[in-house]
């Protein structure tokens, strides 16, 4: 395992409306994409590109979206997960659960269209964790 | 104002050492800086390096460290801060303020040898984000 490029990091917002507002008045992002739902994951989802990395902002979709705890404890939003970009999504599964991480499902199509899956916070180091395998043809 | 690069994602650990080791052993970092105190902030710092952007491992330092609040609510550390370069400190300075977010003091010299300052999460989409002038003769 090598430290891959950080995709994204997720902010979970309870308006991505608002959230989309702040980017582009606030902070100047460009380029802003248009908000789309994965409801598998239960979440609608909108990625704000700065020049190096992306911030996927994150909102609950459905009473069962998982990102409903996380905006009890912080009704404003904030950071919510790292992503980091792998070459074999099958490989890294199997490398941390050697390091004896708790990996959160399956492997399963992701916000960029590559596999992607979970890992649990408490085996990294405080940081819920998103391996994703790289985008064919990425621009990176 | 324009969104500029990411700098890093400042990550609080109750232990530099055991993020290191984390860093390097489990996520396969191979560029990892040497930790150094910032006593005017009441934090140790140390640097890992992904691909396109740094993470920030922060530590308390004193007592008074702003970070053991933070801790105690997360006592595994987890995801603190986003830091993004401007051109100008002090424009930026000036243009936060008048977008009406709460700026944290004056500008001081931060941890990459720039000055840099934190906007309150209130103002920032939850978020506490640090501001940072881009480091002259940078690699990026």
């Amino acid at each position: 395992m090598k430290l891959g490029r950080l995709n994204h990091v997720g902010v979970a917002t309870p308006s991505i409306a608002a959230s989309i507002a702040y980017y582009r008045d606030v902070m100047g992002a460009e380029t802003i994409g248009e908000p789309f739902d994965l409801p598998a994951q239960g979440v609608t989802v909108c990625f704000v590109d700065a020049p190096n990395v992306q911030v996927e902002l994150i909102e609950p979709l459905g009473e069962n979206s998982p990102i409903h705890g996380f905006l009890a404890k912080n009704p404003a939003g904030g950071q919510h997960h790292m992503c980091y970009e792998v070459p074999d999504i099958h490989e890294a599964r199997a490398w941390f659960e050697r390091q004896g991480a708790k990996v959160l499902g399956e492997p399963r199509i992701g916000a960029h269209g590559t596999p992607i899956f979970f890992v649990h916070p408490r085996d990294m180091n405080g940081v819920l964790t998103e391996i994703m395998e790289t985008p064919h043809g990425d621009r990176h």
